[in-house]
């Protein structure tokens, strides 16, 4: 496995069935399962390291956001990624100009809390695509509003390249992994799998609705975001909503899925789990 | 030479050195300069026919915008195209949230005029190239500050091909070639060629000034303002910028261009000379 920091170097690489996976590092077997499935579509897999300064907002964790570049490789390398792209910031965005603003899903939600966030996620993306020219690129599904932004961007823009959800990976207890799991006291890190087991909950108990309405559905999503409140969460949001287009659900029609996102101390942890199919 | 009118259609052409000339019909040979450059360096030219909704300003000309499409694939069928892409405004924006933004030269010049236009630009432009995949695309220097923004969106956001700007054409009377011009009365087109000949003039002016800076700069554009509006035009702009950044030049260092805008009547004009080349 080649690490390379340039993207003149990344244009040398033969494309034939690139695997893109985009990551900001701090990798952990989330990441890696996006590497395992790239690995098994494509020929060259391509895993980009970055943490994208445009993403982040004022106050936000930028700066102490974890760089571990050497072990991130390692790790990428024991699943069969082929090149690392570590770019410093000047070289994607030296004298930049130029964002990528998508309407509506960015300002619901993660966008309501991170108004800047998803234009920071979709431009890199976007010049990451390019740089990189995959044929398929593969994201979690952990962050699943960032999943529906890349898809109506990539829509929207016509950029070639086939997108890959790949499942959220868990804790045996449950939690979901993230980088910033990492931020979490022993003792939030006992009580951070209550996100999973009340979106659970709330899951069963909307199925168990006689009718899926909003009527019917904000009491049960109320009851849940009091008790994720009494161990200790404070709830950013708790709601169901439609995929790709992340609009409060009313109907049972579509994907639908419950997203949450909640402070546990100074981290904030988002999880999100399919209730309808279809 | 083929029409077609939807993006399936164009993947299915060959990728082997496509040049794309983006356009909104209503060609005049300053267009088919565009076409013959693409002709003479690329093997399959592709020519754009979209009025593109997105960059026209509440108020503005869309509405009226001359759509002469199939005298237009006449045209270019002529000097050899090999495909006109002449899709709805459907195929191209069903459902679409997502735009490109570039700050500070979209909001100078044209921009301060036309403060949606550019990014409306930058985005059709990003969305044809990813449709058709070019090696090469090709711009009008009329439109010089068009130019600048798709130079710095594909520099910014890593786009992978190469940009070919081509000189003006222009009638003998010195006129630009502009689609726009089919709006002037004939007294308007008697007087439109001042334009240009101001331009010269502003020009000469400033090589022969001893020391290029603002305070010697400025009382020649103010004349020539003077003159422009003598003969009945009522200007918007006139300045001597750099490129591509577009920014006001204050000493003699790159390129610099004189450009202008001045309405004749109702109908709007713009045109640009070269004063410095380096």
């Amino acid at each position: 496995m080649k690490i390379i920091h340039s993207i003149k170097e990344l244009k040398v690489i033969p494309n034939v069935n690139i695997g893109l996976v985009p990551t900001m590092g701090a990798l952990h077997e989330g990441h890696l399962d996006l590497v395992r499935e790239a690995r098994t579509l494509c020929d060259t897999v391509i895993v980009s390291i970055f943490v994208n300064p445009t993403q982040f907002g004022p106050g936000e964790d930028y700066n102490k956001y974890p760089r571990t570049l050497e072990k991130d490789a390692e790790l990428v390398a024991s699943v069969g990624a082929d090149y690392v792209f570590a770019p410093t910031v000047d070289e994607m965005y030296s004298n930049s100009k130029t964002s990528v603003h998508i309407s509506e899903l960015t300002s619901l939600y993660e966008g309501a809390f991170r108004p800047t966030h998803f234009d920071g996620v979709a431009t890199i993306v976007l010049k990451l695509l390019n740089c990189v020219q995959p044929q398929r690129a593969f994201f979690g599904r952990k962050d699943l509003q960032q999943c529906a932004v890349v898809e109506q961007m990539v829509t929207d823009l016509n950029v070639p390249v086939d997108l890959v959800f790949v499942e959220t990976r868990r804790e045996t207890t449950g939690l979901a992994l993230s980088s910033r799991n990492a931020y979490l006291s022993p003792e939030e890190r006992h009580t951070a799998p209550e996100l999973y087991r009340v979106l659970n909950k709330t899951r069963l108990a909307i199925l168990g609705l006689s009718e899926v309405k909003r009527a019917t559905i904000n009491p049960v999503l109320t009851n849940s975001i009091e008790e994720l409140a009494s161990v200790g969460f404070a709830v950013d949001y708790l709601d169901i909503v439609s995929f790709p287009a992340m609009q409060p659900l009313d109907t049972e029609n579509g994907q639908a899925f419950l997203v949450v996102a909640a402070k546990l101390g100074k981290t904030r942890l988002i999880d999100n789990i399919q209730v309808f199919a279809r």
